[in-house]
C-alpha cells in the first residue's frame, strides 16, 4: 500500500516537501462534538481508549474535517503504569490519578515490563484498524509517555504542582528512581516496537514533565532514558524509515542536548523561537511546533498572523512540521482549526 | 541606625562580600509552627496580611530561628489588584480568587492607581512596623508582582493552567491588555515608592507568569512593563543603593533580555543553571537562587550535596545571594531549613 501523502514523513527526515506538513497535538480530542459524542457513547475515558473500533473511529474524525499530513492513535500517555498494575482512573476534572501508586524500592522492583500480546494488546489492535482504515491516506504516529514524565505519575499517584513525591525519589534514592526509570524504558521500547510493528509509521515520545528538573537531573533522570529508548528502536520497515520525535514540554536550552539523542525531530513549545531552536540544534534535526494553542481562542486574522510568525521564525529550508506548542484545548471553535490549516496551507514566505 | 550586616545589599550591587548571603522565599510562611499559630489566629490570609502588628510578627519569626541575611515583607502578590476593588479571596486549597475579574475594555477602564496611602497603608504600616522592629540588624525587601502576573489573575479570576482568557485579551485586544498594563505598571512603580518611603531597603518584583509567554509577548506584555517600572522607581536613599530584582519564573534564556531592564539582580530558578545565568548575563547584574525547594524534602546529605552543587555553579567572584528557585513548600521540616542555612554558612569552595 502506497503512502499517497508522505509530507510528514520527508519533513522530519529534513527532505524537501512542496509544503510544510501539519498536524495538531491532541488533534482527536474533545473540540470535537463528534468526538464528544463517542466519548459519552463509551463511558469514561479509558474505556474509549481500550475500544479499538471507536479508538479508531475519533482517530480518524479530525481527518475528515480538515487537511492534515498525519494521524495519531488516539490512546493515552499513562496505558504502561496501567498494564503495570497500577490502576489507572479519571477523577471528573482533575486529570489523571493511579489506584496504587509506587513510592519505594519495594514496589519498584515488583513492576515488570508488561506482555505487549496482552495487557496492551488493545492499542497494536486499534494501530493496525487505523492503517487499514487510513487506506495510505495519510502516515499514523504512534507515541509513548516519557520513562520520567510516566514516573511521575507513578510516584504521585495524581496531577502535582509541586513533584514533591517524585523529586524526594529521586534526589534521596536515586537508585530507586533509576530502577524505575530503567523498567520504564524497556517497556516504552518494546511498547514503540510493538505499535511499529502493528503499523505505526512516525513515533513520538511525550516528556510533558522534563523541564521541571534543573538541567542535571533532566539529563541524568529523563534524557538519558529517553536516548537509550531511541537507540533501540525499529527505525526502518518495509524499506520505510520510521522517524522519532522527542518532546520536553519546556525544554527551552535542553533542545540542544536533546538534538544528540539520536532522535529524528524534536517538538517545540512556543516558548521557545523555533529560530532560536534551529540555532540550537544546528539543523541536525527536524523540528515539530510551536504555536501557542491560545492563539485558537482568538480570531481569524490574530491566528493568521501568529501562523506567519511561526513559520517565518522557522525560516527556509525543508525539516518543519507545523504544530501547536502543545495540545489543542476543548474551548477551541471547530472553525479556528479550519482557518488555522488555511492558514498554513496558504502561507508565502515574505 | 546602623545596617548590622548588609552582605545582602553589598551582594546585590556586586560588591565583595565574607560570605555569599542567604535569603529564603516564602520564609514566613506556613512551614513555620509558629506562623501557622498566629495564621489560625488572624482566621483568613488577607486578615493576616491586613494586620501590620500580626504582619510584622510572621515576618520576624524565620529571623529568629535562623542565621538570614535579609528580612522580606510578609504580604500578597495581589494587594494591588485588590485595592483597585476586584475583592481579593482565598478558597480553601484553591489559591487566590477574585469576586470581580476584569475582562473587556469597558472594565479596564474603570481601574485607577489606588491611594497608597489610603487602601494600601496596611503594607507601608507594616514595613515601618518590620523596620523598627529589626532594628538594623538586617535589611528588608519591599516586593510587589508584576503587571503582567497581576494581569493575568485579575483577567482569569482564579489560578488556571491555560491561561486562556488573558491570553486571548491580550491577542485579540492587544490595546485593551495595554491599557491594563500600563495602569497597573503605574500602580506598581507608586506601591513600590511607598514601600521604600516606608523602609524597604531592596525591591524585588515576583513575575510568577512570565514563564508561559512566548518571547516576543514576553518582551511586549511583561519584561517592556517591568523595565517602565524599574526607571521609575526610588534607588537611593538616606545616601543608601536601593537594589531591585526581578524574578520571573521559568526565565531560562531571558534573563539576558532582563539584564538589560536595568535592575540591579535577577532571580533564577533551577531550571537554569547558574553557571548558564551568569554567561547569559554577562556579569551585568547580580544573582539570586537557585535551589530546587524539593531538595528541603529530602535529608541532610541531599541538602549539602546541592547546595555546594549550586555555589559550585556560580562560581567565584561577587554577586550571588543564596535561595531556593521558587518559595519554600509547607511540607518542609524546619529543622531541614537548619540544615540548608548552615550548609550555605558552612561552604568551603573546592
Amino acid at each position: 500500500m502506497t503512502l499517497k501523502n508522505d509530507r510528514f514523513l520527508r519533513a522530519l527526515l529534513r527532505q524537501p516537501t512542496d509544503r510544510t506538513p501539519m498536524w495538531i497535538m491532541r488533534q482527536a480530542g474533545r473540540y470535537l462534538p463528534e468526538y464528544r459524542e463517542v466519548r459519552a457513547q463509551a463511558g469514561d475515558f479509558m474505556s474509549l481508549c481500550q475500544n479499538p473500533d471507536l479508538a479508531c473511529e475519533v482517530t480518524m474524525q479530525p481527518l475528515r474535517r480538515y487537511d492534515l499530513d498525519a494521524a495519531i492513535l488516539f490512546s493515552d500517555i499513562l496505558t504502561i503504569p496501567d498494564a503495570m498494575g497500577l490502576g489507572l482512573y479519571f477523577a471528573e476534572g482533575e486529570g489523571p490519578r493511579f489506584q496504587r501508586p509506587v513510592r519505594d524500592l519495594t514496589a519498584i522492583r515488583q513492576l515488570a515490563v508488561p506482555d505487549m500480546d496482552q495487557e496492551l494488546r488493545y492499542v497494536t489492535d486499534a494501530v493496525s484498524l487505523i492503517r487499514r482504515e487510513l487506506n495510505g491516506r495519510v502516515p499514523l504516529i504512534g507515541f509513548s509517555g516519557s520513562p520520567w514524565t510516566l514516573a511521575t505519575y507513578m510516584v504521585e499517584g495524581s496531577s502535582t504542582k509541586t513533584f514533591a513525591l517524585v523529586k524526594r525519589l529521586m534526589m534521596a534514592q536515586p537508585d530507586a528512581m533509576h530502577a524505575l526509570l530503567d523498567v520504564l524504558a524497556r517497556s516504552v521500547a518494546e511498547y514503540l516496537n510493538a505499535q511499529v510493528a502493528a503499523g505505526a509509521q512516525a513515533l513520538m515520545i511525550f516528556d510533558t514533565w522534563g523541564g521541571i528538573l534543573s538541567p542535571l537531573h533532566y539529563q541524568q533522570f529523563s534524557l538519558d532514558y529517553m536516548t537509550r529508548i531511541v537507540a533501540s528502536l525499529t527505525r526502518e520497515r518495509d524499506g520505510q524509515k520510521i522517524p522519532v520525535i522527542l518532546f520536553t514540554k519546556g525544554a527551552g536550552p535542553r533542545l540542544a542536548d536533546m538534538a544528540d539523542s539520536g532522535c529524528d525531530a524534536l517538538g517545540v513549545d512556543w516558548t521557545t523561537d523555533l529560530a532560536t531552536a534551529r540555532q540550537l540544534t544546528g539543523d541536525r534535526v527536524a523540528l515539530q511546533g510551536n504555536l501557542d494553542p491560545a492563539t485558537l481562542l482568538t480570531n481569524p486574522e490574530v491566528i493568521r498572523r501568529e501562523v506567519a510568525r511561526t513559520l517565518d521564525s522557522y525560516g527556509d529550508g525543508p525539516g518543519h512540521v507545523f504544530n501547536l506548542g502543545h495540545g489543542i484545548t476543548p474551548d477551541v471553535d471547530p472553525e479556528m482549526v479550519s482557518v488555522l490549516v488555511d492558514a498554513v496551507h496558504g502561507y508565502k514566505r515574505q
